[in-house]
């Protein structure tokens, strides 16, 4: 049969149509007032996105590349940070930070498992610089407590700035960001924000700034500060990848749409979106006897899957591909061919979601041969679960995507 | 949630994204070599496509333009017709013949159903110029015997010309044109070749070629000798429709890729997509207690389903649409609100099928409330038929569909 190739991945995400076409029309050169307009739009957009009144930066990079700029902007060789590992991604916040010199305490948490808030207070010093997390862990498909982290350094008068990693966390999970006293979050452009790969973005509150003062890590190309200044100006420090921010723009548009024009309610609407879609495939995968490998704190981004026993995930990844063109993201490092990971983050819908779960019943009947298997009866679960959920939510105002 | 519009439309089609990206590209005059060197190869490629040795022409219509160029070319005032009429588009024959001043005879079944042979044989005369039919009736879901017809002809030593509408036929049955003795086959583009409207294209034999020698109906822009006289030169008489004729090029390449880089077995395999996505449906739809408005022969370029008892189809129609974006089509004329039909021409995949059966079981559910409704029988009624058909046919050799 003909196979639609098709992302299910954790990042990128699939492509928003209205975004490709602002990609390819944006023959548009960077010191002009043409981008300078657009950029502004993008950086203001990007604020009620994230939901903070705080500066929000893009930077032509990866994620990683937002990460490293956290730490080489707000911490000096010697300082001592506290990273709250729960995953690859928690792992990378322990290289990049003793890369730039830090004394590093690690918490950490068993792959699929979260940390105890408990062990972050007992671990938490009074010199404690930085503390590092991820909102969503997608390797492991975990939701760490950022909430949580928040409150506890403010009761424990801690200084410490609280840097989240919500690159699959934006778009997935709610955030009060200013509220709560998250001092960045950081974001990707080939996340919930629908593009292809090359942006990072981030929120950078008052007190962050000022930590800024008196870092003294060494950094060119991620100087936040240079950053602000320019960006307040319409400009980028460096050459901007304008096609994606022509796309973002676009993008953060479709968002607001699906809010009935309000950015923020359509943030709300696309969290709710990726959890409607996750809560499907959770209850799907369970009916199909399969145990889930984050089922204490699921994340909306992507669902994490045990395999049966004694099967290799990566047979699943390469079903899912052969057979309906469906890809989706076997475990990471050692992870490997111990998981498997459907995403939910950004442009899928009920079509998507139900196809995928067909799939994956496909391939349960053959090859894995699950004891017992039933055709129906884990889309029978999804059905349920999206009657119950999905189309009992507030009445739709947005047109659907590509409607003319 | 999120709802991406989708078409489930016997056409327009889903379009072939390696199509649009032609499309987009197509920025080229039409009297220059490097046009004739494209419509050379598309014309050469809708001949294998077709499966005939005839020459085929491509014209800047609908395809009701080519049912009037069969008609204008073919017959003269005062000539004798039959038209085999099955629905809406059997309709559109007697009234274009008719509009030409033809004498027309016609053979018709109630809608849902096709005519029998013998009631063909009965209306066929001595002096009946052009016998003139569809291959499958989009209108009623009706698959008609073209094969039959051709062998009723012959065996009557009849020398009508057989003109068949393939709209929507070809891509989703199987011709054997020249072997049969199809005089005239039409196609067009916003069907299984997956592009938008506005091409038409027909297969024209010899013995069509010498009708027209004494056919005294008047024609210019539809003049099918000029315009096969250009052809021949790499030209066409009128400006074609440069960008659609560069997307029918990439349509047919995938076509192509679809039999492992042969035309004519990606012709088949296309059929064949067509036929399992097709058996789903009518399995899921008669799993949800609905009846199949055309049960006894049924096309598998969509299916016709009858709503519930008191259940305006349009009902179904405009839920999908708001609650899941997925668009099907009502009833045409007086079927309107009698009948809802789902497509499976074109570029159509499990996952797609998978999905508008689960949105369907969802409108059973609510509001239809079906008495005896469960959710995930329909599905599983459709993943029984793909796991004993779809994925038992030969060894996947194309890449999925956008695979880079």
């Amino acid at each position: 049969m003909i196979r639609k190739t098709r992302l299910f991945t954790p990042g990128p995400t699939p492509l928003l149509p209205a975004a490709q076409f602002a990609m390819a029309a944006a023959d548009i050169h960077h010191r002009t007032a043409e981008f300078r307009a657009l950029y502004q739009r993008v950086l203001d957009q990007l604020k009620t996105f994230v939901g903070t009144k705080n500066d929000v930066l893009l930077l032509a990079s990866s994620g990683t590349g937002a990460m490293e700029a956290s730490v080489s902007n707000l911490t000096s060789p010697g300082d001592r940070v506290l990273v709250l590992s729960t995953g690859k991604f928690g792992e990378r916040w322990t290289a990049i930070t003793k890369a730039f010199g830090c004394e590093v305490d690690v918490v950490s948490a068993p792959y699929g498992q979260t940390f105890s808030l408990d062990e972050v207070r007992k671990a938490l010093k009074p010199e404690t610089r930085a503390v590092f997390l991820q909102a969503t862990e997608s390797s492991t498909g975990v939701r760490n407590d950022v909430q949580g982290v928040a409150e506890l350094l403010k009761k424990a008068n801690s200084n410490a700035l609280l840097v989240v990693d919500a690159i699959t966390g934006l778009g997935t999970t709610h955030f009060d960001v200013d509220a709560w006293g998250v001092d960045v979050i950081i974001g990707g452009s080939q996340k919930a924000v629908m593009i292809p790969p090359g942006l990072a973005y981030l929120s950078v509150s008052d007190r962050a700034w000022e930590a800024m003062e008196t870092s003294r890590n060494p950094r060119y190309y991620f100087d936040l500060r240079k950053e602000r200044k320019n960006a307040h100006k319409g400009e980028s420090s460096y050459t901007p990848a304008v096609s994606l921010i022509a796309g973002l723009g676009a993008a953060l548009d479709f968002i607001a749409a699906q809010g009935g024009g309000d950015l923020a309610a359509g943030r709300k609407a696309l969290v709710d979106n990726a959890e409607t879609c996750a809560a499907m495939t959770r209850a799907a995968v369970e009916a199909l006897g399969l145990k889930l490998f984050a089922p204490v704190s699921p994340a909306a981004a992507a669902t994490a899957v045990l395999p049966p026993a004694g099967v290799d995930s990566g047979v699943i990844v390469k079903e899912l591909k052969s057979r309906f063109g469906a890809v989706i993201t076997n475990g990471q490092g050692e992870m490997k061919g111990q998981i498997f990971r459907v995403a939910h983050i950004g442009l899928f819908d009920y079509m998507d979601t139900i196809a995928i779960i067909g799939a994956l019943e496909q391939v349960a009947a053959s090859p894995l041969k699950i004891p017992g298997f039933q055709f129906g009866h884990a889309l029978a679960a999804a059905q349920k679960v999206f009657a119950e959920t999905g189309s009992s939510a507030k009445k739709e105002t947005a047109e659907p995507v590509g409607a003319r």
